[in-house]
């Protein structure tokens, strides 16, 4: 059954109103029709199995046949700091992080980030917010992941270590500690940040600087891997570790 | 360094000899030169610093300067079960999982695969082993991943069974049983096996025949994930998991 965030609006007891946006995708792409059922999410932890009352391209509205609460979300709060390269690469971490459970992400400016097209900041925050809610969407994510615009390196280290309980960067030159390991003793409801480098990696200074802010160096294996497959296997070896304790 | 894996007779003593492939990629799409330097792998657990002696197009050969054992195979010897999708996706979930650390694949056909282009069984074996051997050559790894020609679906189940220690299918709607925790108390050189369900599902009658054959049904977690995004994050998991206790 197809799943839409909607927002807080939209849901008013038993009755539900579809934003236009909403509406043209369940009439004009999808196709569907009165009497058919979707799956409204509130993004507080609600799911309504919706019966659909009426669907033109002027209005769609719904009534909630039965409300649940949403098991998908992890105990932890993961939040990935992403340097930003090639658009498809990064758009691709965006949908795979948020898939396996991954709850704020915040894009980062590095010395060796590449610089994407020349799209305004506003049109790409506006796809990447898309890409995020539709992967939480399919995925059955309780909440939309949170996106922050942009930041350069330097407030990256800073944000990160401000707001979470444990901040690691993934480095392949750390052989000893690896990212499991680092999260021996922590309760099921910490908050981690995970920093991926760029391509071709971060510079040796930019990892200094990380650890003399505190952030911890961790190892994802002795294997290289490529930025992207670095974020999503950072990512699901958190999230499993976290819910695996958690119960 | 470029790394190379070479075939057993192209390494003697303290001499290589590049065969026409390897050399017209040194030579004509690297374009190095004599005197530059570049990795050589024997497939075997070793790797060689190897400098260029001559470079040309019809031949490429260089001298040994130092050999040394590769430390980056996981202890675990892990087969993916891939079950057959569209082109870009199949071929990227072999990327990812040599990358990761997987060390044998075999494709599956089950009742939802997507069957593919209309190319040659032969032409595909060749282009996938191509991309798994790149993916092993950029990742450290000291061994090229064994490819299976495809098999169906009850085939990949018997041989699955028969090869391997631990034999694990990923499916949706196993709650209880976590990936993890069904690798507990096994030896770090454990083999395991790994099944894929393609894009839409197993059929229930498939889970069910699979665990007739003894297969142990797992989850990846309460969220639903995409074909390619379960087989690297499983990758991933269960590499960590021997790796992490192995020390």
């Amino acid at each position: 059954m197809h799943r839409f965030f909607l927002p807080p609006g939209a849901i008013q007891a038993d009755s539900i109103l579809f934003p236009a946006e909403t509406t043209h995708q369940i009439f004009r792409v999808l196709r569907l029709r009165a009497g058919e059922q979707v799956i409204v999410l509130d993004g507080l932890g609600w799911q309504y199995r919706v019966e659909l009352t009426a669907v033109n391209r002027e209005q769609g509205s719904g009534r909630v046949l039965e409300k649940s609460a949403i098991s998908g979300e992890p105990p932890v709060h993961l939040s990935m700091f992403l340097c930003l390269t090639q658009r498809e690469k990064f758009e691709w971490m965006l949908q795979k992080c948020t898939e396996v459970g991954a709850s704020e992400f915040t894009p980062v400016l590095s010395s060796r980030s590449l610089v994407q097209d020349a799209e305004t900041l506003d049109n790409k925050l506006q796809r990447w917010q898309r890409i995020i809610q539709e992967a939480a969407e399919q995925s059955s994510r309780g909440r939309v992941p949170i996106l922050n615009p942009p930041v350069d390196f330097a407030a990256a280290l800073e944000t990160g270590r401000l707001q979470n309980d444990a901040y690691l960067v993934a480095w392949e030159e750390e052989h000893a500690r690896r990212l499991t390991s680092s999260l021996t003793g922590m309760p099921a409801n910490a908050r981690v940040a995970m920093l991926i480098g760029p391509e071709g990696g971060l510079s040796r200074e930019e990892v200094e600087l990380a650890r003399q802010k505190g952030w911890q160096a961790v190892s994802l294996g002795p294997r290289i891997l490529r930025m992207e497959t670095a974020a999503v296997v950072s990512a699901a070896l958190v999230i499993d570790w976290f819910e695996s304790r958690a119960g």
